[in-house]
C-alpha cells in the first residue's frame, strides 16, 4: 500500500470581523474541510483573525510555510473593509494592481456600462495571481504561492471548489466510519483507550450528544486505510456487545 | 468619557479533530464572542487546532502572553481524546493530577456508587486550578492563570458562562448598529469608505447577503461609543437618502 505523504495538509485561514464579534456563524471552515478531505487532504488548523493588514499578514507568512495548502476566505469584496487580497500581496512582496485577466472577465460579466469604480476594485490583487473562477457571481478569486483565496459568501465560496479539484493534489481520500451509541463517555472511556493504543493509525474520536432528549455519544474512526477501519470497527462494535451497550445507528 | 483599555481582548483556541475534519459545525465560537461582546471583551483572534498535546501546548502558550482572556473549548471529558487539562498542565508546568474538589463535585452528582474510574478522569487536572462550575453535567471546567477552559459541548458550555460573569473584567460594551439595504456592495463601496475615513474610532463592516432571493448589503457599525455610533449612523443614512438606496431594515 502507498505511504501517505504526511504533509498533505492544509490550514484555513478566516478573516472577518464578523466571525469574531459573533455576528456570523461560519460555515466556510466545515465546507472546505469535507470538501478537502475528499480529496485527501487533512485540514490541521484554522485561524480566525480580523480585517487588519497586519494580522493577515503575519498569518499568511507563517502558515504557508509551515502547510502544503493554505485557503483563506474572506475580504475580497469590492469595500473598504475587504483587504484580503492587498494584504496577501504584501506577504508575498508581489505588485497590487489590476489583474488584466479579472478585469476583463469582470467587464464581461457587468457589461461595459455597468462596469463601475467599486466593481473594478474586485480586479485589484497581485498582479500575476492566477485566478479562481467564480460561477455564481463573476469576481474571481485568486491564487498566490500555495495561498488560495476564496470569498466570505458560503454559497459563492461553494461553487467555486469544483474548478479548484484538478489543482489540488491530495493524498488517499480519509475515510471514517461512525458508530452511535446509547450510553454516556465514561462507560466506554477505558475500552475504546485500549482500542486506540492498539490502532496507531487511526483516530478514534467520542463525541457525546444530546438529540431528542436522549444523551448518546458518536465513536468516529478516521484513517486513509480502510481496512484499518474495518478491524477497528469489529473491536469496538465487539466491546459494545460484551458490555450490552445499544447501537442506535452506524454510517 | 472614559478611555477603552486596548488590552481587554480575548483569543478563543477550540480544541477537537471533528472541527478541523469538517463532521461538526463550530458554534462556540459565536456565542463566546456574544457573551465576550457584551463584557466589553474584544474577540481578536481564533485558533482552531487538532486532539494534539505539542498543538495545545504550543498554541496556548503563544497566546496566553499576548491576550488578556484566553478560552479553551473541548477535550475535556473522560476518553482518551479528551487531552486539553493533561496539556494546559504542561503549558503552564503545573502538576496534573486529581483536583480534590472537582473530585468532590463529580462524586456528589454522580453518587459515590456511580462514580466509575471514567467518570474520575474529569477531576484530573492542574491540581490547583479554581474550578468554573457546571450547571448542567457536574464536571466542571477550570481556570489556570488567564486560561478558561470550557467544554464543547455547545449547551454545556452556555450553561456555565454565568459564573464566569463577574470574573472577567470587560471595558466598555461594544455596541452596534445594522442598517440593512437594497442594492449591491459596489454601489455603496466609494461612499462607505469615505465615512469610514471619517469615524475612525468606529468600525464599519459591509457584509453581502441572499435572502429569499433577494440581494442586499448589511451594513454594520460597530464602537464601544454610543455618540459616534449614532453620528456614523445618521451620515450613512444620509448618503443612503441620497443616492435612492432602499432601506430594508435596521436593528
Amino acid at each position: 500500500m502507498k505511504k501517505v505523504n504526511k504533509k498533505i495538509n492544509a490550514a484555513i485561514i478566516v478573516i472577518g470581523n464578523e466571525i469574531l464579534s459573533g455576528r456570523t456563524r461560519d460555515i466556510n471552515v466545515m465546507n472546505l474541510s469535507k470538501w478537502l478531505n475528499e480529496l485527501g487532504v487533512k485540514v490541521e488548523e484554522v485561524r480566525i483573525v480580523p480585517d487588519n493588514e497586519v494580522a493577515i499578514v503575519h498569518t499568511v507568512n507563517f502558515l504557508k510555510k509551515r502547510f502544503k495548502y493554505i485557503f483563506t476566505t474572506g475580504g475580497i469584496g469590492p469595500t473598504h473593509d475587504d483587504i484580503t487580497s492587498k494584504s496577501i500581496a504584501k506577504a508575498f512582496k508581489l505588485k497590487y494592481g489590476k489583474h488584466k485577466e479579472a478585469y476583463k472577465l469582470l467587464e464581461n460579466y457587468y457589461g461595459t456600462k455597468n462596469f463601475s469604480i467599486g466593481r473594478q476594485k474586485m480586479a485589484m490583487m497581485p498582479i500575476n495571481a492566477s485566478l479562481i473562477l467564480n460561477p455564481s457571481s463573476g469576481a474571481p478569486g485568486f491564487v498566490v504561492g500555495n495561498v488560495h483565496c476564496l470569498p466570505g459568501v458560503p454559497s459563492i465560496l461553494k461553487s467555486m471548489l469544483g474548478s479548484l479539484n484538478n489543482k489540488i493534489k491530495g493524498g488517499k481520500k480519509i475515510l471514517s466510519k461512525t458508530i452511535s451509541i446509547q450510553t454516556v463517555e465514561s462507560e466506554i472511556a477505558k475500552s475504546l483507550e485500549k482500542i486506540q493504543i492498539k490502532f496507531k493509525k487511526v483516530d478514534i474520536g467520542s463525541y457525546p450528544f444530546f438529540r431528542l432528549g436522549k444523551i448518546g455519544v458518536s465513536i468516529v474512526i478516521r484513517s486513509p486505510h480502510k481496512k484499518k477501519i474495518d478491524d477497528c470497527y469489529k473491536e469496538i462494535v465487539s466491546f459494545l456487545k460484551n458490555k450490552k451497550i445499544k447501537i442506535i445507528g452506524t454510517e
